[in-house]
């Protein structure tokens, strides 16, 4: 006998097949005629099959008419044409086997719906919910997207160190990695003695593999890397995660026109992907989440992006008359308010600021002819602001090294960097795209913990 | 004008064309008639391509004639049909730019070959050699043959914490998370207080996903994880890492000979999309690295795992008369020696051992009737040994709370593990594989180290 998926099961090509579906119940209603519905889901899609199960079965009495939510069964049926609203198949059970029973008085997840707040609790539950098992698939649809793009493309996927001694741009706070007793930690002359640590030295959790990533484009062409990467900022908000996914392309050979071309095509494929493939998820989150999610999506496929120079976007946010909490100067770094307002209310579709002020970004970006800005770009789109960022990397050895200085930076800590600008270096440019931001982008999810499984924030490791 | 890689204007279809090529120089080589022939690299092929530069070029004699192993050009000309050996075109050059220049008493991959040992030193510039650029595009492909396989049979990619409070199986020393200053960690009563830490507890760096992959298994049917997993071991072995990439599938409704099934059809898919995709990789370590490495995977692909009882295995090991280092005794792990006189003596294919003695596996492998054995298996492949281990889980509370107790494990510990046997629980199983002991199946690279961009070993965490 064929194992059926629900997803299969419910469309019309399985009516007059012989199924084995296996799955969990969600409910169970009974008919005083003298059979039950079941409606079973198995994570393949968002909708439940409804089971009818007749008073006929051995086991009726003794266990159907027991099920309750969260239990989990084996149906063997046919699939058959239902008259019900809202699906084309129905299945009228041969056989009902139950696996594992589900306490009603104990089970969390009853009917009655809860707080994401209180889900969050549950983590090891709520993929069983309607929306955390959304997210579940359209995260995969988007991750596969990604692999899919870049591979189309001819990246080749690195992966970049996760334990580092380095700490890429000197920017956000890292968590340390240690095998030394915390207790009685071993010391020399009074300090702490890192040489016995396990790698030798003081190592952190990586903040970005932007870095090591330029070691491969520099040697390979063109790479993308997709791991964790981790912030021990004490941020509790619902846009901070200390641990969170994301993607950096690095591509020799490309300019900064290259990479906003790319950037765009990178997120107009995720959006057309996650149309195509996670359609019936899309939908349950424009009815029942944010009515805005499916126009943004067809918003993005549609129409080019906006590239806006910085100093012209501050013109633009001055000029604005909009009332916004933290003040538009040259020379600021943009706010998460500045930056939905361009995108969201002046040009209502996705924005690339590009040009950024050298004196608010990292050494490694490169210096334009004036001076004064850098061959930095943000891409910013609706509700959410940032979504990536990225930037032509400073390929010439004495423009690096002045940067460095300026910002108080150690060479000797950068030997190998430097050393790719030392041999064969050549212009490229790369970018960083936060999967989570972009999951809460496609599904209008407001707080970024309810789009990772395991969230971890300041005081929250469990699971 | 058209970019175009290497490998692409290496074909004969691109005969006749205008090209324009990026890349890194190899060799240099000079013609008395009045021109130069110059092997360039981008990454996209094992092989180079041959350029003719004329002496008409205006830069021929200040720049052209001066290029060496490393610098990087922009070429643009047009490809020929080629009259040398092993190429089928090669393209004379309109124009040469230079990007940058490798000062060949100061680059250090000049044409004289390195070992191994050495290139590791270099991290940030072996990806230029031939060896660990074709090592970077078959872990490239094994990578996206591991996401395609797994698409393809509608499993979702989930991310399991890399951060953890918990240690999956008590196996294997962890790493500590903190940002406790070590200088002075807060305490209390004497002892550290990890109430003072960032997630308010003691935290660790994972060493297997599997628990929480379980999570999900158990509401949406069949997901993966693919991320890095750590280890803090002293190993300072060819076989062993401190941070590596393991690829977990964990599956609702599967049973052992499920997972068998799924391993090996697994396996066999890797092996027969890394010698579709990169057959000239391939060919290259078969000469240079391991000779049989060709053979090795062409075997996978055709012949059936064999299928073996650990105790009958025991047997085998007991009756061969073979001089092992380690004893064999029915209760004891198997040695990498027994393992790899299993697969490349006794059966001369991979082998799946299976039914482990209960004592030596941990707590979540089911029970078998006998009650000595449980659920296990590991696959053992040619020069590696095991490259796949896992098992069927135990879906029975009582069982399992039984198992955690004989191995001294809190179970308040594992209260959410537990859950999903209080709620709807189901068969399920899973398995790991190793994505590092993978590559150097398939490339016949004996130490761990130089299949992995970044090893980071006891002492070892440069870049």
């Amino acid at each position: 006998m064929d194992k059926f998926t629900i997803s299969k099961a419910r469309r019309t090509d399985a009516i007059g097949r012989e199924v084995k579906l296996q799955g969990w119940v969600r409910t169970r209603r009974d008919s005083k005629a003298g059979f039950s519905f079941l409606e079973i889901n198995d994570g393949s899609c968002l909708a439940n099959l409804q089971i009818i199960c007749d008073a006929e079965r051995a086991n009726y009495e003794t266990e159907i008419k027991r099920l309750s939510a969260g239990c989990s069964v084996t149906v063997v049926g046919q699939v058959k044409e239902s008259g019900g609203k809202g699906q084309a198949t129905e299945v009228h059970a041969e056989e009902v086997t139950v696996h594992g029973w589900a306490d009603p008085e104990k089970f969390p997840l009853q009917k009655k719906r809860h707080s994401f707040e209180k889900l969050r609790e549950w983590a090891h539950l709520r993929p069983r919910s309607n929306t955390f098992g959304a997210v579940a698939r359209v995260r995969n649809c988007i991750c596969n997207a990604i692999h899919q793009f870049f591979q189309a493309e001819e990246f080749l996927y690195v992966h970049t160190p996760i334990i580092t001694a380095s700490d890429c741009e000197g920017a956000g706070e890292m968590f340390r990695v240690t095998t030394m007793d915390l207790a009685e930690p071993p010391k020399k002359s009074g300090q702490v003695d890192f040489e016995m640590d396990f790698f030798d030295r003081p190592t952190y959790l990586t903040v970005s593999g932007q870095l090591e990533a330029e070691i491969f484009a520099c040697a390979l062409g063109k790479v993308y890397t997709f791991g964790p990467t981790f912030r021990a900022e004490n941020s509790n908000t619902s846009r901070h995660l200390a641990e969170f996914w994301m993607v950096e392309p690095e591509m020799a050979f490309y300019d900064l026109d290259d990479n906003m071309k790319l950037a765009e095509q990178f997120i107009r494929h995720i959006c057309a992907t996650v149309m195509d493939e996670c359609r019936e998820d899309v939908d349950f989150f424009n009815q029942r989440i944010d009515d805005t999610v499916a126009d943004t999506l067809a918003t993005v496929a549609d129409r080019d992006f906006v590239r806006l120079p910085y100093t012209e976007a501050v013109e633009i946010l001055e000029k604005s008359g909009e009332p916004f909490e933290y003040p538009v100067a040259w020379g600021e770094n943009l706010q998460s308010e500045h930056e939905r307002f361009l995108t969201e209310k002046q040009f209502k579709c996705p924005v690339i600021v590009f040009d950024y002020p050298a004196c608010i970004k990292p050494f490694y970006m490169r210096v334009n002819d004036d001076g004064r800005t850098v061959r930095a770009m943000d891409v910013l789109v609706p509700r959410i602001g940032e979504i990536i960022g990225g930037s032509q990397r400073e390929e010439r050895l004495d423009v690096l090294e002045r940067r460095m200085a300026e910002q108080d930076l150690n060479t000797e800590d950068y030997w190998w960097y430097l050393d790719l600008r030392r041999f064969g270096t050549v212009p490229h440019a790369g970018f960083g795209l936060g999967l989570e931001r972009t999951v809460q982008f496609v599904t209008g999810m407001s707080n970024i913990r309810d789009v990772i499984p395991f969230p971890r924030t300041p005081g929250n490791a469990e699971f």
